[in-house]
């Protein structure tokens, strides 16, 4: 599954429109060019309806929000449904101030989320928990992260994406556990919006969101392996990710994923 | 000519004032240093005309355009304009958008632009053609490229720069194909942005427009053949670039510039 | 005590709260983490102060300020100092436009700023020398640099960094000369800002700020000469800088630190 998907990802270049933040823009745009995607990014409220419609999916990030971007992205996402074109939702730092809190509820609110992607403290908050993010990182949650997941795909209709040392990707019915990945990958900054935006380009070809942001995240995190091999450290390892996530292959993507189905009804 | 040309630049040091996107800011800043010349980025309009007025040329990039940015830019342009100082504009995504076919008419028409620089659909949409841009990817645009360029200078009285596999520039007298360049530079996002700035640059130092944009395309992709030597992929060939285009001298230059000068009236 | 305070900062991972630029922000973000600290980029009036009051340290960067930006900055800046959490401002290009000059008076004068960092001209601009900086380029001060800082000091009671070939760092009491660094630092974009944001990052657990800032641009710019050691250019030195930063350790650090400390009275 995961190397088909990745193929249809590099034939039909799917058009990935971003509104997202301001330190790993170029990190998103990047990423989605190595993986056989094409971005764009365009937040002014004026065109991003318009961008919207003519792309394949839609990252919304909101790593660096202020109110109009969000009034941008919710524009956008409202030209996204109505085309039935996938959204997916990074909500960075949300638990950390008021103000994230506030407008990822409004995103969820007006714009039918497809995928929403977040680590265990900021989808926890999302999910109603009473959790602190810290500044941009994942704090312990103390909670259960399945039933977490679970509860935030009941409340917003969504596929749910935590990431962590193992990431858990569930629909509701599915749920995926990605065992894929590298400790260098939290050592930089613009691992896991490069991540939302994989996703994004994933679920551009394949209209099951569990199976896109799976087979997404998989690739991803075999490429962070491979470039980990050779890397003298966390600077070096970035330039070798771009390349390794460029340089996939079939061998490497089906000897090397590791990665569970369950049924969500397990747990 | 073209290695004399770089070494104006890094004699002058030229002062290259940008008012450019969030995306590959960094890159058209960090290009402008290896090429010798020093960036400044400010896009405040309390700010723009202030810096325009002190800077050897102005590079205006509408990747992530809003109309604030953009009236910035208008004044920016002005500023520069009543000082003789040369404006490069980069018309990134051009045909994609309403709002980007409006504004970059709206810069052409307030501000004297010196060097307009886009790729195929780009150029032949602020020609007139009815073209579609997807996203700020060229696509193939069906009508003849030289033409394009001429009809474009003259209807604007700028110099044209035309990216693609092979790069035309021309100011409606002499026409300059460029040869040199990888097609790892394609891979990556930022090597258009990058080569605006290069222009920019170079027009800091030499009133002829089509000879400095000439000169420092094929001064920048020489660099890319050589950084393209040794990479990996294109995550490791954006650091390699970076170095190549500082390590540029004259035996690598003379060798391996590719360009052929004609008339423009033989097309 | 240099590696000491290092060994704090990634023990206990401060949260570094940056208003910042948007060309050098991703390298500001990364060289936080690199160092061990935490870094959080929140631009928004309506988030800044609340993101101030949890974090450990602030660093406030005009390179590309506008008055809205300026805004946020001065909300959480009396919200750090509400807290007593130390306020870094990096003063990129004060002397070369008026909104620069303006803005640096306000924030001075809005808000208590425990370290000032600039190179040569943007401090001397400071201190109310008639000095003007070419973009974001430190000129030749013709002033004695070390009453400079001194007079600084004075008058607005901070500590007072002018890098530059050797780093003053004072606070009026002590001055320290270091003498750490490569000239490859000065060639590529970005080394200012993130000198700034390493100073943070110490300044997040030690409160003297002569000493914390002493500390963290001899950390990085011991890292900065072994980065040089095998780059090939100025590209391929940035990310082996990352990796250099990231592995200091205390062998390096005590072999390689090369600072002198006297009494600001022998000046």
């Amino acid at each position: 599954m995961i190397y088909e998907i990745l193929t249809r990802v590099r034939q039909q270049k799917p058009l990935v429109h971003h509104i997202t933040n301001w330190v790993t823009i170029y990190d998103c745009a990047n990423i989605t060019r190595m993986v056989g995607a094409l971005p764009v990014m365009a937040h002014a409220k004026e065109e991003s309806p318009d961008m919207a419609a003519i792309a394949s999916s839609l990252v919304l990030n909101i790593g660096t929000l202020t109110p109009e971007l969000v009034e941008s992205m919710i524009l956008a996402g409202k030209s996204a449904n109505s085309r039935g074109i996938p959204v997916v939702l990074d909500a960075v730092g949300v638990g950390a101030t008021r103000l994230r809190d506030e407008k990822a509820r409004d995103i969820l609110d007006a714009v039918k989320i497809g995928v929403i992607k977040g680590n265990s403290s900021e989808i926890a908050r999302l999910a109603g928990e009473d959790v602190k993010t810290r500044g941009v990182e994942a704090t312990e949650i103390g909670v259960d992260r399945f039933k977490t997941c679970i509860s935030l795909v009941r409340s917003r209709s969504a596929t749910v994406v935590m990431t962590g040392e193992q990431d858990i990707v569930t629909d509701g019915t599915t749920v995926y556990i990605i065992r894929n990945g590298h400790r260098l990958m939290g050592k930089i900054v613009g691992t896991g919006c490069m991540a939302a935006s994989v996703i994004g380009a994933f679920a551009g070809v394949e209209s099951d969101y569990a199976r896109a942001a799976t087979a997404g995240l998989v690739c991803f995190e075999i490429a962070a392996e491979l470039a980990a091999f050779d890397s003298s450290g966390p600077g070096t390892f970035k330039p070798k990710l771009f390349d390794e996530v460029y340089n996939l292959d079939r061998i490497k993507v089906n000897r090397m994923a590791k990665y569970d189905e369950r049924k969500a009804a397990d747990y």
